[in-house]
């Protein structure tokens, strides 16, 4: 069939990541499939953008004629679809209507007013020169790229593709050219190399390559009782998290912009590691404790692991965010850090790696399975995520709604049963009886299983979608230095640079690979461990779970015993 | 809303049972509602009928103008509808679509060609005699309506009711006109009443109610061997079954028309008691295995029925049908049993009822008591048989689907994982293959289950909802011979009959209550034993499933302890 034509009736604010297509009230769109079910249609607008439309919210304006071929096969019959399952609290699921459309108004209503700043500048004199200070040149002739994503960038905006752990930053890439940063600088040997003993990072050779020394975890860190604070008489509120790590007595107040302050150093100093994204910025309902609740938990999943990672745990700034409690200390600190003279380009020079050289062609096809890992398990994360989505949300809904309707069922057929006073009769009457309610608690337990077993997993699948997300920019670093490397050695053949000139080259681009070879085996490593991990607390409680309903059936079972 | 007309494209023979709406095509129709979800719109037609359509089948003729009220709620996100399961070979599912097509056509050909006749007047000389046997008077001034459903109210036409069990006559009532039949001269003791002793069948009092003597199942009767037979050099074929009764060592053969014959005849002779319907004629593929095996299933289960039955176990006809292997003397008994004396109204001359007398108020309450009974039981039993047939449907597409994208998706996280050839990774993404396949596996299980637990349920409750569709009709002798003889009160009470007539008549009536509360008595103790049975064999196949699944679950886990 062809195209239908349609006409919106109502804006629509479509969830890009469940494939839905947003569109404005009075735009025309194309039909393009109409057996989607559940209510929703396929189509495209005059942008050629395709998505799925709920059929409520457009109204036909043209049908083609029919092409006489035999008829499609009609669908499936199945009970009237109930308004779409908001997951309580977690956000995971599409939001109900009135909210979408809250946070459609919410979407406009930032166009002209940034939440974001709002929640930045207000508390900190130096929150302006730290933002400068972020995209200064840090350097030599280059820092790798590293000037920060500026606020604005931040700004959700519609379209903005949203992730549950940090905000995408869509049109920027630290590392999209090399050759103008500082890494440049280092590989050329342009930059100063006179670190510290004490700041040195240790890379190790192992039987499964480059690593980081200490790669046990040295303590750990609490995040705890998020407080609603307010200044300027109240004009000004935000929630403040308590941080304790295990090895101190001292509580320390950190709210979410300190995080995300945090997060800018970390991407600015450590360029071969992936720092996983925050949780993203609350867009509507910041103070709700639902929100406040989940924040704190996905705040902690951050911190704990930055806390596991062997060079993240034991840097000046992350010790600094966990400990200081001294206002002044505090900016004093802060400042360093924003100065600190070995991050981006020069983060290498801290490096002390295995002398061995490494082979440039053994490198580069590492890399490259390496990159063909992050991208495919890029997908199959996503994947997993939908499919996880969609089992909660039919756990909560047509699940449940299955058992509940067979419960009721047998409960009106054991009122019917009732009729018949006969004592041979009475037993089965109640065993019917027990076995309704048997049904409605399977039904009940069907959907209160999301939260023990799904929505663990899909939070420990976004932060690796988060992380993921970030690693693909975080390797162009390494490319651009092998790329750098490759170059030089072509001026070699070409007798524009010296043996001994490129042989340095070469050295600074292994240390390069060493960092970022330790980084990827790190990595592999946590995911190793975090998978068996989430996969292990999944099963644990599927198999309660389905020990739960067996158990419910054999109680409703031995009530006919006697019958 | 205003509803939307709609130009139906195709032919259309919607499942009455399912709540569709049939339509032909060039019709205009009325869409009522289009957020009915996976493809179906529910619809009016010009005489008012309403149901379900399938939305691809019509095309929207009009639009009414939107009514500018807040937007209806977007319906829940669900993968693309699939077409129409149909569960194999047990026929509980709407056909699919191609198949439907072929019934369209099927009963258009039916309105000009009776594949019932077709099927029954070909080797039997005598049918046409039997067939004016059934509707022939049967003695007195009446027969309790007694005439036999002639074959053409059995024809399948589109828009019949078309239950598992039975063809339904729709518009035939076999005894509405009580005072027209045998029943009122039985009653009025204008019947011949010499029953000899050997015929009598016994009511005996209990603390339950009068009951059936012998309630005890005398002996048992396998249906086996289904064997295709022709006759007419091939030109006539038809399916012959075995039937072995356990007190005899003769199997006797019999055909569908056999059967239908012998429910002819249980029918008018046992009008207190309702006969099971027979499973449906098939439409099409009457040769196919599966269904040849569905249908000695069944008739298995109705003659299990038939032979737990005190009374109609016992009775001379039944005994024919199960024992007669001579030709001569079948057709012998077959001409007894049709001119039967003691047959509908004369029928109840052969009971030997307690003398005690009943109240005729009490037993009033008694039936309205029943009839309610029989009622929401029906109801409960239809509701009970959508339920599970939907979520048999279930089982086999959404639940299978839903953990077999779990499986595919870590099998696809696995395959990733395999990139990772480090020795501390092979275990878990051995592990994490192994659980995609187990949430393979338990898709398959979910898909493999009906046929253990829903369909055998299903097929018990069609039968009991053929019996129950057959109750009310049965109970309509009881309640026209309550009916005449409160009018003979009255009739005393205005001194036209005589005290001694009017006892007499009473005592008629008596035993007219005592045979329709045996057998309510018996229907109610029956039902005590099948529900308890059907319960306990379908929670014992839940559990068994869940064990299973439970146990896939663990051994999966198992694959992580060393990972």
């Amino acid at each position: 069939m062809a195209d239908i034509q349609a006409r919106c009736l109502y804006d629509f604010a479509g969830d890009d990541q469940n494939g839905e297509l947003s569109f404005y009230t009075g735009e025309v769109i194309y039909i393009m499939r109409q057996d989607i079910g559940d209510g929703w249609w396929e189509a495209k607008n005059d942008q050629g953008d395709q998505g799925l439309v709920p059929e409520s919210y457009v109204e036909i304006l043209s049908v083609p004629e029919p092409d006489f071929l035999p008829p499609p096969p009609p669908p499936a019959v199945s009970e009237p679809s109930a308004p779409p399952l908001s997951l309580p609290s977690n956000g995971f699921s599409a939001p109900p209507p009135q909210q979408q459309q809250q946070q459609q108004q919410q979407y406009n209503a930032q166009q002209s007013f940034d939440d974001w700043d709002e929640d930045w500048d207000d508390d900190d004199d130096e929150s302006s020169n730290s933002t400068i200070g972020h995209s200064q040149d840090l350097g030599g002739q280059g820092n790798f790229g590293l000037s920060a994503p500026t606020k604005r960038e931040k700004q959700l905006s519609p379209g903005t593709e949203m992730s549950k752990y940090g905000t995408v930053k869509s049109s920027f890439s630290r590392f999209s050219s090399f050759a103008k940063t500082g890494g440049d600088a280092f590989l050329m040997g342009q930059t100063n190399d006179r670190v510290p003993d004490s700041d040195k990072i240790k890379i190790i050779d192992t039987a499964d390559g480059p690593m980081w020394l200490n790669q046990d975890s040295a303590y750990t860190c609490a995040v705890t009782s998020p407080k609603k604070e307010s200044k300027m008489k109240g004009l000004k509120s935000y929630i403040a998290y308590q941080l304790q790590p295990s090895f101190s007595n001292i509580v320390v107040s950190r709210r979410y912009k300190h995080f995300d302050w945090l997060l800018e150093r970390l991407e600015a100093k450590f360029v071969c590691i992936p720092i996983p994204p925050l949780p993203d910025k609350a867009v509507t309902g910041r103070y709700e404790d639902d929100f406040i609740q989940e924040r704190m938990r996905q705040l902690q999943g951050w911190v704990n692991r930055m806390v596991r990672h062997p060079v993240i745990c034991r840097s000046e700034v992350f010790h600094h965010f966990l400990t200081c409690t001294d206002d002044k200390k505090w900016k004093n600190g802060k400042r360093k850090a924003e100065k600190d003279e070995f991050q981006g380009g020069k983060f290498f020079h801290v490096l002390q790696t295995p002398t061995e050289q490494l082979d440039i062609r053994d490198i580069e096809k590492k890399m490259e399975v390496f990159i063909k890992f992050v991208n495919s398990m890029t997908d199959n994360v996503k994947n997993l995520i939908t499919v996880h989505h969609e089992y909660a949300k039919k756990q909560l809904g047509p699940f449940k709604r299955e058992y509940s309707k067979i419960g009721s069922s047998y409960r009106q057929l054991a009122q019917t049963f009732t009729m018949d006073k006969g004592a041979y009769a009475q037993r089965l009457t109640a065993a019917i009886d027990y076995t309704g309610e048997a049904f409605n608690d399977i039904g009940e337990m069907f959907a209160k299983q999301p939260p023990k077993d799904s929505y663990p997993l899909l939070e420990s699948l976004y932060e690796y979608k988060g992380v993921l997300h970030v690693y693909p920019d975080v390797l162009k670093v390494h490319e651009g230095a092998i790329g750098k490397a490759k170059d030089c050695m072509k001026l070699q053949e070409e007798g524009k640079m010296s043996e001994s000139e490129v042989n340095s080259v070469l050295a600074r681009a292994d240390t390069i690979s060493y960092g970022t070879l330790s980084e990827m085996n790190h990595f592999q490593h946590e995911r190793v461990v975090d998978f068996k991990h989430m996969m292990q607390s999944y099963l644990r409680e599927q198999i309660e779970f389905y020990k739960q309903v067996t158990s419910k059936l054999e109680q409703a079972l031995q009530h006919y015993d006697d019958a």
